[in-house]
């Protein structure tokens, strides 16, 4: 039973300020990961990614970067990268807090995109660690990128393409909102089609990528495997195996 | 033409210390990749891998950790993971002030080994890196290996995979010594088979490969492509495409 776990980078940082880890939110889902593993759940192969919230994005903006916008400058990728790398320490050691043997896998080192912007991902290392009971914990970064130098690869990014390498039975993303909100603001229980959610979600020409609920929900619609959208408080309720939020699912 | 050049843990940390910088020996490594990459000579695609020195090992001894022996504790890992990275990141910066455009490609994130120890580096990223005008600077690192949690990666591994995986032009070791000494300490200049010095390294039992000259006289013959040993003061004339101290290349 493999699972793929986004944290994303707002909940686990302060977003209105630059490269703060917001400490109580993160080491309540270190906790409820550390539960989970420990638990009779039988929650065992868990790849953790998390997002770069206040300590990637404001870096990339002043490096003029995106999922499409390159640079050629070294010092600034390594600057975004060391941002994450501080963002992916913090995780690792609060996850440690709590018992759960995590390690780092950082996209730079491995990850790359060809010209026509398609993602090689090797993933044998992350299939390695899990079976000797590590939890890989990757996160957005910079990649080289054919023609453009270095482009962000962003968490949801990983997540489809990790889900995909490691057919991953289940796919959870920890949001700042438990789930997949209507024109209410009641959470949507289930999508299955995009045109479900067209009307809340800004129509089918929305194509965010980085953070938008509908690239999300066209991203997790797109796997095999079922996805949850939930908030931080219902990190524990996925982890043992409900499906909290919104479960997304071809049919 | 791509070279990769490996710079010797001991040429670049002092041995005696932990975890400290030999900087007049870095600086000036530094100097000849920089001159090499903005002159004449035609190079262009250089990979760097540096090893450990005194911040890897006493680390590696402490937590009884070989290429051979693993760990399934995560925090040993990160541990000696982490003062590979502190060695990398002050590369890195030595290079930027020579205007070398290094990125970190750091093992734990991309590679690891099977049951039978076989090696799965994925060069991919690499390649694109060096064709985007890059210079990847990989590292000895802790590794996830098929039942035994993590084991070390030693340089001369990297440098033997990344070697066969680029099908680099040209391999070079710089080193503590200024090459492959005879019995009167008298630099043998070039090696075309293990026989021509069984006798001064040992014999063909010595199977030693994180550091020892007959594992490295070893690796390097298994290559197709000509190697050169040599130590710090020839990094320039390597670069210029001279063969400085001991040329190794099978018939």
């Amino acid at each position: 039973m493999t699972t793929v776990l986004k944290l994303g980078g707002s909940v686990i940082t302060e977003k209105d300020q630059a490269e703060t880890v917001d400490d109580v939110a993160l080491e309540r889902v270190a906790a409820a990961v550390g539960d989970a593993l420990a638990g009779d759940e039988g929650v065992t192969d868990l790849v953790l990614v998390h997002g770069a919230g206040s300590f990637g994005h404001h870096y990339a903006a002043h490096h003029g970067v995106s999922t499409t916008d390159g640079t050629h400058d070294a010092a600034a990728i390594r600057e975004i990268h060391s941002a994450m790398t501080t963002l992916n320490d913090a995780v690792l050691d609060a996850l440690a807090d709590y018992d759960v043997r995590g390690l780092p896998v950082q996209p730079l080192s491995s990850t790359s995109r060809d010209a026509e912007a398609m993602l090689d991902l090797p993933a044998t290392n992350v299939e390695r660690m899990l079976a000797e009971g590590f939890v890989p914990v990757l996160h957005g970064d910079m990649i080289a990128h054919d023609g453009k130098g270095a482009t962000v690869l962003s968490g949801d990014e990983i997540i489809h393409s990790m889900a995909r390498a490691l057919s991953a039975d289940r796919v959870g993303l920890c949001s700042t909102v438990p789930g997949v909100l209507d024109e209410d603001g009641a959470v949507i229980p289930s999508i299955s089609s995009f045109d479900d959610v067209d009307d809340v979600l800004g129509g089918s020409e929305a194509t965010d990528v980085t953070g938008g609920m509908a690239g999300k929900v066209r991203t997790l619609l797109s796997l095999s495997a079922p996805a949850s959208i939930f908030g931080a408080d219902d990190v524990s309720a996925f982890l043992a195996g409900e499906d909290p939020g919104t479960l997304v699912e071809s049919e």
